[in-house]
């Protein structure tokens, strides 16, 4: 058996997310059938971790073992030939035993796009969350600041539906950066909880609304309660931005 | 009766093009539609001009006669609310009679983007024209401005199914831009004849692949001859970029 690593890029659009599900095209299915096509194994692929619905990758990372022994350069070939436009494999190589995608990960980098205008571009409909009210840049930057460091952040993971170790993660990262009618948060942490980076966004929506004081981030972070205050910023602003090994 | 000036901005992708068509869904007819579903009237929109399938607007013009007195910017509100994602409405304003969306446009530009690289991101995907073959944009601008300035050109229009008064244009502006991956095909004239745009860049690129000497830009506009030395680039790349008037 050989490891190989995939590093890929897709929108997330048109898909149920990352992870296999019954009844819905996922990403990880399309990949897995394209390599099955090309390999005639039915080889497992083990993304660094899942991606909802209608969320994005700049860089999603995946490993899978495989009893071929093909070249990496013809097997990105092929699946960039058997997979639609939408899902693209920026690159294949071999990798170590040692080498898991989800556990050798450590730190990810995801962004979250807002367009803030009256109306969204055409062209950028598809990767923007549309906020029409204006929102304070400058408060939600001062907000971000707040939740930056090693906490509990509880009160930012929605509805688990599985039992997590803990929800204490490091977030080394959270700025917002303004160009023109672009509003973009910025994390990087050593992991992220479920729904986390939505729902920091929400909250620093809700900042930038004014509809909540920025020194209530800290509050709310303290208070490691998931509440109606931490509202899920939409699906199609989120894009996974990097995963560091 | 008052005129209004719409000005607009499409993601040609699902369209049949600008133009209403039998059994087929276009940028016109959905705007009409929706245009019917506010006023009540069924009004003919009149644009600068057609677009292919599949080519973008980043803004087309357009005018209608309404009868009923209607505000412009609830009309553009309203247009907006009722239109898909993939057309906006970017303004509307009260127009003088005299004020025609083809015959009183003074000039227009257009802009054709490639991809030249291996991969095209899945997030540009529906705006680009692949061109794997690394192109030599140096050759590509010294071709292009060849072909500047008040010719025949003839030979880069494609299967008019209409007869034109003349084939005779003013080209003010034909440039390459390579940034990165990206290379712009930025070309301005008072009028472009049918896929004309599509047939400078499709020899553009010819000659940026070294299929053509740079030469043989000039000698083939001076033929005044269609062949297949002009291909017909493909839509997914071009944007009707600005009218002027």
């Amino acid at each position: 058996m050989q490891r190989y690593r995939f590093d890929i890029s897709y929108d997330g659009t048109d898909y149920r997310g990352w992870q296999i599900q019954p009844n819905a095209m996922t990403v990880q299915e399309r990949i897995e059938k394209a390599l099955c096509e090309i390999t005639g194994e039915a080889a497992k692929l083990h993304g660094s971790g899942r991606t909802d619905q209608g969320v994005h990758a700049r860089r999603q990372v995946a490993h899978a073992d495989l009893s071929s022994r093909v070249a990496a350069r013809g097997l990105k070939k092929g699946l960039n030939a058997l997979l639609p436009g939408d899902i693209r494999i920026l690159g294949v190589a071999r990798a170590a035993d040692s080498f898991h995608a989800r556990r050798s990960a450590v730190g990810k980098e995801y962004r979250y796009f807002i367009w803030n205008a009256e109306l969204v571009p055409p062209f950028i409909r598809r990767y923007r969350t549309h906020v029409r009210d204006r929102l304070d840049a400058g408060a939600m930057a001062e907000a971000a600041a707040l939740l930056v460091g090693r906490h509990d952040f509880a009160a930012f993971t929605a509805n688990p539906n599985r039992p997590v170790e803990s929800t204490v993660r490091d977030v080394r990262k959270l700025t917002i950066t303004k160009r023109g009618s672009e509003i973009v948060v910025s994390a990087a942490a050593d992991g992220f909880l479920y729904k986390m980076v939505r729902s920091l966004a929400g909250l620093l929506i809700r900042v930038g609304e004014g509809g909540e004081a920025v020194t209530e981030a800290r509050a709310i972070l303290e208070s490691r309660t998931r509440t109606a205050r931490v509202p899920t910023a939409p699906p199609e602003g989120l894009f996974l931005w990097n995963v560091r090994y």
